[in-house]
């Protein structure tokens, strides 16, 4: 395992350390950790635990920020692209794969949901935890996967999304949420299909 | 503006969504954005208000996922790969010119520390917007200037960062803060300093 | 009603009024009015909402502070002072007669829970104002009440309760509340009733 | 000191003891101590820990419900009823003679601010507990010394205060906090001097 230990170089970078420890002492490594530890790491009581309410439905929802003017600078197709549309679902897939108590998920335009179970005892239970890794997997895929969808589209800058959880504590509450969401969606593309037809094939311009 | 408003196509358009509307009079726009504000609008309550003490300083923290089985999939030089540590900068510089609020930014390894300056009212200082942007473009920004540090080595996949928000009452705790960020670099700095070099020149494997 | 509004005590009040005002112009109402609102006002902004999630059972469940010394100090009769648990009760009966929300109510010893209905809108679900208000009612009443049942017995200083809110999303969740709740009042009784009974007809001593 | 050890008394109540746990075995203390811990002790898990910010000034509010009401039932004299003001400190006393960690008291009217030095760890700067604990200490005193003050005046029932906790996070905050209730209490104060000057000086009557 360690035929070498008593050449030179390593000889060499050995001394090295100890003429390092003995004149600053005071720098060593034991003494920093001892201070960290003693002198700074108080600032961690700062940390405010965040863990969230057990038993209630927990859901992650996602949405792009400023995508109206993204997906214009990046000339998505109106109403709906396919290739953006996707790309936000093979998004969403590397987060469900990551995370196995993700039991649904659902997206429309630049926003995703995604429902964990009521016993979910990931990361602890706790909100930031569980936020930021969701929503930091779920941009970086989008970036990542980009190519895959939109070939030769140059991705013009690095996008980004905010990310809310939110507890349900009922099925009720929680089918009412994605009853919610699809009625959104619904509206929105019934909005879309009806202003950009106006736009496209009715010759007007799409200014206010 | 319109010279074809009164075209074929157009009238098309407009028959065809009026007897989407006239058939289906349920299902009407209208009728929908009624149902979603009066039945289901109501999950929007469950949404907990987290706007943070005023008047402290801010801090974002984020922290690389699993980055050491990241960093050994490829191949980073050890004990520092300069790509590496360059492509975080470059993220941190992406958040910095968005949030012109952050004064400060530390980084080492695989996370990075940013500070808004006490009085920020961005996104009315409610946490899990401040947390869930930051921590999204970081993570959009790591793996798209990815390229141009590593070149050719291609990402084997999108890798994720958690964030955590702490809040400073005073300049003391915030310099405290930062002393205990930068005493943990250093400490980790000696100590892979050293472990890496009895591996590479003293013949040592890295099996524990 | 103002027969005597010319009348000579009044002048003199009003000019008495008028003196001070154009003596301390900067002290005027109107000017401290305006003063408290523009430039002390804001720190009502560091005040953090803390609604609770709707939908959920609400407990708030009081607890006497060191009510074993306060037992012995009044002589409470072992192991169950049928004066105490009545005082309990009547102070737990202002409180329900108080909150029309609160279905039921369950109490052992020194402390004693209060189960609001899950769609309750008091105080808007502001967790401190329900906590504040019902825990401030139950030990107010158990001053105000102490002489209806304890007659002759003074009450040597004020006694004070702690409080805190539950939240529970299902209705089994609640009843598992409850029963640990009444688990606990059954071991305690069987302990202090042997206890107690050794002591007193056993001829031991309560020291331990 | 346990000289009747043996005596028939004792015997019995043994015996008695022992008859219980042999005929129900399944409700013995040991059994329900079991069953509280594994089946319903998890309950406990849906308390939700709220320990507050660290080196901020702590400042508790109380606030009296109903006081308008409350005074006009127990006729206090207008514009400042003397007795019910020393009410209020006595009770103010009786809190910070029990939480030495209160640096400073203000209070007006049916209202009373404690502060706490920033540095205190009282109940581990736990919101619910330092809330409810001053509360509770607070309201039940108001009870206790109130013949001290109104002697003959009987007190109709027992009143209820809020509370709510804030944190400062520096010294001009707080000072602008404590200058915010002095503003109102100086605007209070004129008003009502004027108003109940005018009322009772001036003939008027104080219907709006």
């Amino acid at each position: 395992m360690c035929q070498h230990f008593h050449n030179l170089t390593f000889l060499k970078v050995l001394m090295r350390l100890l003429q390092h420890i003995l004149k600053n002492p005071l720098k060593s490594a034991f003494y920093l950790q001892k201070m960290a530890k003693s002198k700074y790491e108080y600032v961690k009581t700062f940390e405010i635990e965040d863990r969230l309410l057990p038993n209630c439905w927990l859901v992650v929802r996602i949405d792009g920020k400023g995508f109206h003017k993204f997906s214009s600078k990046h000339s998505f197709e109106k109403p709906n692209d396919r290739r953006a549309l996707q790309l936000m679902n093979r998004a969403a897939v590397a987060v469900m794969l990551e995370y196995k108590d993700i039991v649904l998920s659902y997206g429309e335009s630049d926003e995703y949901s995604f429902v964990f179970r009521k016993e979910t005892e990931v990361y602890n239970r706790r909100g930031s935890k569980i936020l930021s890794y969701v929503n930091s997997l779920f941009s970086s895929s989008y970036v990542y996967y980009w190519k895959d969808y939109f070939h030769d589209v140059k991705l013009l800058g690095p996008p980004s999304f905010d990310a809310r959880i939110v507890l349900y504590p009922t099925d009720n509450n929680l089918r009412d949420y994605l009853s919610w969401r699809q009625v959104d969606t619904h509206i929105n593309n019934l909005y879309n299909t009806t202003f950009w037809n106006l736009i496209q094939k009715g010759g007007l311009t799409n200014s206010k």
